[in-house]
């Protein structure tokens, strides 16, 4: 399971107070409690209306949090510049999150993570908007997978995100998902799955738990890869006891490991 | 969602004591925590070596219980008489859990699901043993729905268990069963999915975390009752998120609700 720290996000409000101040001691705070709580990498968003202002940004968020880190940086972003700059100063091999099908999008990201060292998150969207059931995000993850291999990337490095939609306004849009997470798993060996999965519960009371659940069910369909929050309660714990129940953790070992650390609470 | 209360167990020590000091107080509280949390019925198990005292102890337990709530009985017994004597004293209409495919049990304790207004927990385990594997569990499923219409049960009235064993021992039980979940609720319309889930996680540390995880797949493969500790900290709310997730909540009403009432913590 490749655990993404999602919490370095100029979305939400601490972190863009942070981030126009450079208060590099609180963003230092939110990358270390993360990478304590078992982030595998983390999620640097530096978000900004003017597209200079974001390439300064994350070059900013880069830095700080690989002074107090050693976990490598997934650099979020759908600005190509931004994009390249934070591959740049990443020390250890990144995640670049993300490309989509996105024709404008597509086009000038593809090159920047063909040519470097990285992985990559490919959402499931395109210029048409969200997919829409299973057929659609298992055709939209094969055009995807297509064109990131063909540009020179392994199916290792490749992470495809089946888009985590609210569950609220269409009864089923959760087990659509799992259903295209098993069957990408299946049709494109190698391929990891996952993603940020936040969204499901938006307009719902006490997102936090409509959150675990579908952390649960996406990883017992196969889900390999999350972008969460890692500091939630319970939310790293129930990821690796799902692990053991799918059959993903074999033998336990991780869950154990896990365990014999104090991660497990 | 059948919430079942599973705490009134001799099989565990406080409960035992309590039994045997004939505290009703102790037992008392334990139907009174479970309905708080939730509980759709209280299993009542008054296991003991004699079957005699067996009988007397279940009476004694759904007494008390039904002196101190409303909720209704799950007679948990494999004696027929302790069986018969439970579901004789039940004043609302109670869960019998449960029958099996071992010919002995089956053979004495069909006819007493069949001749009273009750509910049935049908086992998948036989005199060969556990089930193994998918098919086998459907299999199993299949004999038992046959047994127990043709004695004149409706489906709404069987719960099929499909047997949850330990997830530790063998790589991959917990994904068969929650795609023997998945088929028996196909295959078998009408027909009630569930049991008692806490033996997946024997063997584990912190048990309560497997089962939580175990609890929420299973309901997304289409659980619909669940022998549970309804006051385990997150059991109900992730179980209800569980079906939001899963589409089984389909507008999110039965969540919401459970929001209003403050049971989601």
């Amino acid at each position: 399971m490749i655990i993404i720290g999602e919490q370095i996000n100029a979305t939400r409000r601490r972190i863009a107070s942070a981030i126009r101040a450079r208060d590099a001691e609180a963003i230092g705070r939110a990358a270390a409690a993360q990478a304590d709580a078992g982030a595998d990498y983390l999620d640097l968003n530096g978000g900004d209306p003017s597209a200079s202002a974001e390439v300064e940004n994350v070059r900013w968020l880069a830095q700080v949090v690989q002074e107090r880190t050693d976990v490598p940086l997934c650099i979020d972003s759908a600005n190509p510049e931004a994009m390249a700059a934070g591959v740049e100063l990443a020390e250890r091999k990144p995640i670049v999150n993300s490309i989509s099908l996105e024709d404008d999008r597509l086009k000038r990201c593809l090159p920047i993570v063909a040519e470097r060292e990285c992985s990559v998150v490919a959402l499931c969207m395109a210029d048409e908007g969200m997919p829409t059931g299973v057929d659609d995000r298992v055709a939209r993850a094969g055009r995807l997978v297509e064109a990131l291999t063909g540009a020179g990337k392994q199916p290792g490095e490749i992470i495809v995100d089946p888009c985590f939609v609210p569950v609220c306004t269409q009864p089923g849009t959760g087990a659509d998902v799992c259903r295209a997470i098993r069957r990408i798993r299946e049709e494109f060996p190698g391929v990891h799955v996952g993603g940020g999965l936040s969204n499901v519960s938006f307009g719902l009371p006490r997102r936090r738990l409509v959150n675990l659940a579908m952390a649960v069910a996406a990883v017992h369909a196969g889900m390999d890869a999350a972008i969460i929050d890692p500091c939630t309660p319970m939310m790293v714990p129930l990821v690796l006891a799902a692990e053991v129940v799918s059959g993903a953790d074999e033998w336990c070992t991780s869950y154990v490991e896990a365990y014999r650390e104090g991660a497990l609470g």
